[in-house]
């Protein structure tokens, strides 16, 4: 027997209506190429949207085409991705940071037909169109004034002209919200970039979990500032959060240093935003040089690799709320999100910052358990770390063109699973914290020792402003630990200070080997360290005895 | 071309499976019809519902079945939702406050074939059983050796020896999301009471929805007191919600009265609770009188039926929090909530005071507009206002075995929408407020006057217990309002008082023409004042001239 209930498919077009019947007038503030602050709202985004999605269907755009962007976070962008999904083809969003030889096989991997790209990358677009033939649309998003006398590439079209032939009459399909909207590569350290294909339903259901308190918390009464760029798991969500709950919506643009970023959280109001952890070392840094506060900004999320405890304190030192949170590009990208529950209200702070420190408990949608080699459900003990499993309904049941199917199993109950490349542990309150990806895991003799664990007690020295641990070759051990860091400006510490600082903190077998010291670290193009690059750097190292 | 996600029903079982997961801890406390206070957590809740279904199964229930409750709020009719919708059958609320005929009415319409009841209703059930035919098995929730020495019916099952016979081991049966699995009828003020019949969709969507912090706000953080029965739709989805989030939940059970409900909020450190603004009368009188205050309770979910704005500001004086909501059984049942945008963050408290008295803003899934008598929608200003329609997820569709079609109409776009019967009007900034019933309307002359707002101002009055105003025969003006008022204990009011006491509050015009003391007013089933009996009561009153 069937309820008696409507039958309304979830669709991203569904989002961009309720935002522009219940909340038209809320700001999208955007720092643009173009040099301005502009701002717009919710119900012009929506109008401009329709027009957008009727020009690209005037222009042959079909339904389930693969329709790229190269930008930064803005409302052109914003307008893009529901134009795009809300007509039914793919909103491809492309990572400007990778190499301009992987953007090459991801956008032919991809079939793009069409991309829309920013001012600053114009001399990337350049560059690469001569090896994307599917491309047969170049759109640059700046006005009309600020088209180059020289196009980056011939036939290029200006945003605004082109958005200006298409009628704000046009009106959305009603598609099976299985559709494809979205689709974004993942930035393997290792092998081809694959692509995680969302789809309109996975894609809602994500942003409706995403707002609840325990996990983003977002509402009507917030100002979002995404640092986490749109090319990024789409922003983790928030254009799609913001519409869904009225949010203003302030979007950085290209500036993402220190200064440039507390202007804006200052002159908008922002009270929330979200990143990986790199990103703030930037604004942490500005904001403390210059001896300066935040008069709104009070709450963070930070996810894509672990927050550093002592990035977290600095945070809470600062009147702002760190939100650890834990996802992939697999994942949509939100799987599970560190609140304190009800029964640590009353623990003292530091008890508190304990907990806070891992990366959470699973938000209702998505369920996790860990794995030994045997494919046995490990006890959630807060010992014992196996191999993260996800599944859930925002997780991909594979990639885009059927690769890496090794990334995924099925239980004895016949339910698919897909494997993170994570190591992790769970307690008994749920509480899953990562201790590695599994290829950074650093096995000594049989003993398994977690790098996460041995860089959070060297960035909590005062001396250090990044670091990594990695395995380095060892004649007795097999692996051991060797610390990686970058020093801030101008402090002095020595090989044996930092060595000495582990004493206490962590067990003395797993304390590292040895120190070196580096200017900087390689990040891929999502801010994380690349420690593969790493090892390769250091491969060669000699521990001392 | 369709996204590569996993694909995974909305399921109630999902939800609970999540609780078990990931908050086994988390209690549920109880107080019983056996007198005591009775604690478990959602891990054990998780296990006798599997128990409970398997034995439901073995007994021959097959998916489809109506199974019928009469029960207070407690962790046993918790069981019976997620074993009953569990296993594909379908758990229909039935409410003891309606008058028996009504109950074997809704029994026989819904053809249920077996019924869940507290000891406290085998009165009731003794009485109906005999009209029945449909009902197979008779299950009393309660302990074994607490079931009476004479049965309410021939061969009444007792709940534990019942679901001892299951096994925990039962898996929940993957079903399709639009299966139906509640049903609850409303009960009507005219004609018979008619069934709004949930899917496992619609109601996982209306949790998912209702956690958000522009709606009802609910985290692992909270300990919820639903006041509001789980007879009333669903209790408003806090038993899903509960689970959903692991948030604690304290069960009132049959005890509703202001010194049972503050002590087992104080005992068990409630902090939210949710139900209709007659529920909340008696619990103010009670801390009022005895000059208490709330320990932790601090945010309350007031709907059903408008809340009168000296509620409002009773219980903001006593530091909690008052949220605003609307919604109907044909709704599951949220539709809009009242929550301040950041435009009112920096208003004067009055002023928010005025925002946080409408009924608030539609929530994502949830469209409504207000038409005139030719369907045209009507401009939001928060001047024009007509009938409420609604559309949505968790929005009926038609009526269990096709009653009250007329409810019904589509629009332009062929759209399908529901006319709630309320008459209201809309802000710009999206906040909705009630006006009246379309039925309580009154009609003077050409003018409407909505009865809520007169019922307000004498809500304000210091000696005013209660007060409802409705339509009186006037030779001149067709309808004129009459104020029927419950005066507080030993309070002194006239009806010359009270008639000046609207001079300066309303316009001229509105003010009623007469008073009339009362001893109680009617309600309905569901705690709403009942008017239609109440004209019927005054419908030879004569007006002054």
């Amino acid at each position: 027997m069937h309820g008696l209930m409507m039958n309304m498919p979830l669709l991203i077009s569904s989002i961009l209506d309720h935002a522009e019947r219940h909340h038209p007038t809320i700001e999208i503030v955007s720092r643009r190429t173009e040099g301005d602050i502009h701002r717009t709202n919710w119900g012009q985004v929506a109008k401009r949207s329709r027009q957008l999605a009727s020009q690209l269907q005037s222009a042959g755009v079909q339904a389930g085409e693969n329709i790229a962007t190269l930008a930064w976070n803005g409302y052109r962008h914003v307008e893009v991705y529901y134009a795009v999904s809300g007509m039914g083809a793919v909103v491809h969003t492309l990572n400007p940071r990778l190499f301009p030889e992987q953007l090459v096989y991801i956008i032919n991997h991809a079939k793009d037909t069409t991309l829309f790209f920013d001012s600053t990358f114009a001399p990337l677009v350049k560059a690469i169109a001569p090896a994307c033939p599917t491309v047969k649309r170049w759109i640059q998003m700046c006005d009309e004034q600020a088209m180059p006398a020289e196009p980056a590439v011939a036939g290029c079209l200006n945003y605004e002209q082109f958005l200006a032939g298409g009628s704000a009459d046009y009106a959305w399909p009603v598609l099976d919200e299985n559709s494809a909207c979205g689709l974004c590569y993942t930035s393997g350290t290792t092998g081809n970039p694959k692509g995680a294909l969302y789809s309109h339903r996975s894609t809602v259901l994500h942003a409706m979990a995403a707002c609840t308190p325990d996990a983003l918390g977002i509402s009507s009464r917030d100002t979002v500032l995404p640092v986490v760029p749109m090319f990024h798991v789409n922003a983790w969500g928030l254009p799609y959060i913001g519409a869904m709950v009225g949010a203003k919506m302030v979007m950085p643009g290209g500036a993402l240093d220190g200064a440039s970023i507390y202007t804006l959280m200052e002159e908008e109001k922002v009270n929330i935003s979200a990143g990986v952890p790199t990103v703030w070392l930037g604004l942490l840094n500005y904001v403390q040089q210059n001896k300066l506060k935040f008069s709104t900004f009070n709450r963070t999320v930070i996810g894509g690799s672990a927050a550093p405890p002592a990035m977290i304190r600095t945070l809470n030192d600062l009147g702002v709320e760190v939100i650890h949170a834990w996802g992939m590009t697999e994942l949509s990208p939100l799987g599970t999100v560190c609140r304190l529950k009800a029964k640590h209200a009353d623990l003292p702070r530091e008890a508190q910052q304990k907990v806070l420190e891992k990366q959470g408990v699973a938000i209702y949608g998505v369920d996790i358990k860990i794995v030994n080699d045997e494919e046995e459900e490990l006890p959630w003990n807060g010992e014992a770390f196996g191999d993260l499993l996800v599944r859930g309904h925002w997780v991909v049941s594979g990639y885009y063109g059927g690769d890496g199917q090794n990334a995924f199993s099925r239980d004895k109950q016949g339910r698919l699973w897909f494997r993170t490349g994570d190591v992790s542990k769970i307690d008994a309150d749920g509480f899953m914290q990562i201790t590695d990806r599994s290829k950074d895991v650093i096995k000594s003799g049989g003993e398994w020792i977690s790098s996460i664990d041995l860089e959070n007690v060297a960035m909590s020295h005062p001396a250090v402003h990044e670091a990594a641990v990695i395995s380095a070759r060892h004649p007795k051990w097999d692996e051991r630990p060797l610390l990686v860091v970058v020093k801030k400006p101008d402090a002095q510490v020595s090989r044996e200070d930092l060595l000495a600082f582990y004493q206490g903190k962590v067990a003395k077998w797993s304390i590292p080997d040895d120190v070196a010291f580096v200017d900087e670290l390689p990040h891929t193009a999502t801010g994380k360290i690349q420690k593969l690059k790493l090892r390769e750097q250091f491969k060669d190292h000699v521990l001392p005895a």
